[in-house]
């Protein structure tokens, strides 16, 4: 609750995202090492970002499914990369029902292997193509460092996985989900993204091509936000996906994936939270108004309760998430730091002179102190408040996106580097070799992020179009990279 | 698809099952022995269970949370009918990221050892009660006799979790749980459903009292629809959740917990399916109408394509879940075939002459041939289609409910009850001790369902409120319980 102080971000800003977790009692930790348990509060945001995307994955033809949690452990070798990436991070289940297994079984890390199995049986034909699938579930992978949301044991996401006839098929659904996921990541999460290529060392065990999705934290470190993977005929091969083409000729299908996880609750908190809590982007909040009644007397708290519990039948009946605090034994002033902590998006302060006046003073949680508060009439409250809860949307975009510009370095050679990706992103000339990614890594801690699709958008301006020559070893290069520290 | 001939119900009822859901792609074997694999027309099916559901639990004041997949073999041990229940049906993982765990962990059969840890930490006082919890997730029991959607290994559920300060809200609890599971049965799975409690012999490891639904299926066996658990202090005892009451005293919580299952799925098979397939009903429907347009030349495919897709998107704006079957190369009996065995609720038939009419042919997949089928006006269709819809849905449960009743016998004797078992339930006067309950097991495979709450409503004509002589006994006996074979 509201009466353990948070640390500073300035302070502390790692210690402030724990408090912050538990305190808002998104999640909380679990007697395993590095397992998470989600709270209400938490699972209700992922509820909400879940119907967003699902809404998006259905309009684009997907459909849900459900593929087993335990799977032969024989199968994760049968696609050499895969098994190279997963063999370290696996749960294995050695006792069934009391016995020894002949064969161990795993825990999930994804599924591309048990869905490449099931297709090989139920795709024919090309009229079977494409197979266009996604599932929520929770995936386990066996992480040492853990850290709530960002990287737990066990974590929740939806795995999106389709089959193709053609490999130009696959590539332009590869690309198509990355875009779902931008949308989702603008509108939704107001969280400004860059979507890239990510390097040979960096992409997916597996894959041909890893696309993600790169956001900047409150602290300038890197959060990928997300994945999109061209697989090629990697795992079609390895569990002979095949199908008849329309000349006859039996051909391997080509297969993408794509995930997103309750990691983007971390990068919710991080991207928009300040020292007072979360600011939650009202699209997703669990909770986008909250009332508070203010009074002294009997009468008065007769009176204003009277008008708050009709103003929130209004405001549902809008369709508007709203919580009326009517708890006892706590001040307003407890209860508005308590709420903005939690980081309810728009608050309503309800008095016996609003009641008089018709009228009640509205407060946006994203402006603190007087700037974010105004007066409106009670009969125009829920249109005000949508109006409100737009603008405060827009806002949080805008100020994430001019805060990842201001912080997004063009550095043009190793010195500016090593400079920039102290005090956010470097976004610099790459010749592509892995030598220089790693020489990068080692001596400055900073990842090649990705390669950016768009890079005049990186910084706004139309810079970082061209090519130069790259940061590290001064040979010519086409693209421009961005190098930053990363969660 | 349905090209398949499905063996009729009455030459193999279980074959017929296993045919149809594999037919009608609900779900597949999965690589690993007794797990399932949910396919998108199964899973569309499910996530329109839990949406009605969800709705449920939360205007009841319940909150989703997750819970971990994994939980230290130790706390399965702290509660010790528990234990005894579950230690034979557990998967252990015994290896994480290579190495041997110093403690084993148990992938999760249930929730509620690691709810009760965690409640220990969270409830402090009165202040804190009631928590009212739910989550949406798979389990894992080591079943050794495995059937699609009725006994897997891994099979997907809610589990609902309620701490109180009370034995009677705790209480209260459970039976509220159980009404809005029949709530649900009566009218979403058109269901009807016998509430009433288990014997000590059937209930959950570590309740007090356990509450089931049951169901009669249309081979006459039984099947246990939901539960819903009185677990008194049990856990609370084992797990140490405690909170300080109003005078200041450390008291025990009171627990619940209940839960449904995939398991309906094949219940919704099992009571309204017929020889042709499925026949879902319309309120869980994932296609609740489909149009099949009929055409010979070009011009004619034309006009009713053009219609066809005008009413679609007709029924699509009142909200209705609307196929167009489009395909080419199949005969429109061959896609009547395949939508029957699908179990689509209301077929629409568009051809040149109904075009040039206006109006279109319905027929409704409960009643077969002429009987079923209706001419209607297309400018009315939206609204006559969802009357129809209603009067399908409400069909589905009258015709499920004389069956029960019709299947459903009083007996007085043990010569009765054997009979009367062979042909459906036995509805039987019953001392109540273990020793009758056991021998009539052995000796007729048909176990004590339950004891009805409300017995009067059993058959429907105020039959079986009295008591009578035990059936295995002939102890006086003040109450009547059902006995059937069960799945």
């Amino acid at each position: 609750m509201a009466d353990e102080k948070l640390p500073t971000r300035a302070e502390d800003f790692s210690e402030w995202y724990n408090h912050l977790v538990l305190q808002a009692q998104l999640a909380d930790y679990a007697p395993v090492r590095g397992c998470m348990i989600v709270r209400p509060y938490g699972w209700a945001l992922w509820e909400n970002i879940q119907a967003a995307l699902d809404k998006r994955f259905k309009t684009t033809g997907h459909q849900n499914v459900a593929f087993p949690l335990l799977i032969p452990k024989s199968f994760i070798e049968k696609e050499k990369h895969h098994v190279e990436g997963f063999s370290p991070e696996l749960a294995v289940v050695t006792i069934g029902g009391g016995e020894e297994l002949a064969e161990p079984l795993i825990v999930r890390p994804t599924s591309e292997t048990i869905i490449g199995h099931m297709w090989s049986k139920w795709i024919q034909s090309y009229r079977d193509l494409p197979v266009l699938m996604n599932q929520w579930n929770s995936v386990v992978r066996w992480e040492l460092r853990t850290k709530l949301f960002l990287r737990t044991l066990e974590f929740y996401w939806q795995e999106g996985h389709t089959a193709h006839a053609t490999r130009q098929e696959a590539e332009e659904e590869t690309r198509q989900m990355l875009d779902v996921y931008t949308d989702f990541a603008v509108k939704e999460a107001a969280i400004p993204v860059i979507p890239g290529a990510k390097s040979d060392a960096e992409k997916f065990a597996g894959a041909d091509t890893t696309y993600s999705l790169e956001a900047m934290m409150g602290d300038l470190k890197a959060l990928q936000f997300c994945t999109s993977h061209f697989l090629g005929q990697n795992f079609a091969q390895a569990f002979e996906v095949k199908y008849l083409d329309q000349t006859g000729v039996l051909q391997h299908c080509w297969t993408t994936s794509w995930g997103l996880s309750t990691r983007v609750i971390g990068a919710i908190i991080m991207v928009h939270g300040d020292d007072q809590g979360l600011i939650l982007p009202p699209r997703l909040a669990p909770t986008q108004v909250v009332i508070v009644p203010i009074f002294k007397t009997g009468e008065e708290k007769a009176s204003v309760l009277k008008t708050a519990r009709e103003l929130k039948a209004q405001l549902v009946k809008a369709n508007l998430r709203v919580a009326l605090d009517e708890r006892d034994g706590f001040s307003p002033g407890w209860k508005f730091n308590d709420w903005e902590m939690r980081g309810v998006p728009v608050r309503v302060e309800l008095g016996p002179k609003d009641v008089a006046k018709q009228a009640a003073m509205l407060a946006r949680r994203d402006k603190p102190g007087r700037e974010g508060k105004v007066s409106a009439a009670l009969a125009d409250l829920p249109a005000t408040i949508e109006k409100l809860l737009a603008d405060v949307q827009q806002s949080l975009f805008d100020k994430a996106l001019t805060f990842r510009r201001t912080n997004t370095h063009e550095t043009k050679n190793y010195d500016e580097l090593k400079k920039a990706v102290e005090t956010g992103f470097a976004f610099a000339p790459w010749c592509g070799s892995a030598d220089c990614e790693a020489k990068i890594k080692e001596e400055t801690r900073a990842t090649m992020r990705c390669i950016p699709l768009n890079p005049a958008d990186v910084l706004g301006n139309g810079a970082g179009s061209g090519g130069g020559t790259c940061v590290c070893c001064n040979k010519a290069s086409e693209q421009r990279a961005i190098f930053a520290r990363a969660y």
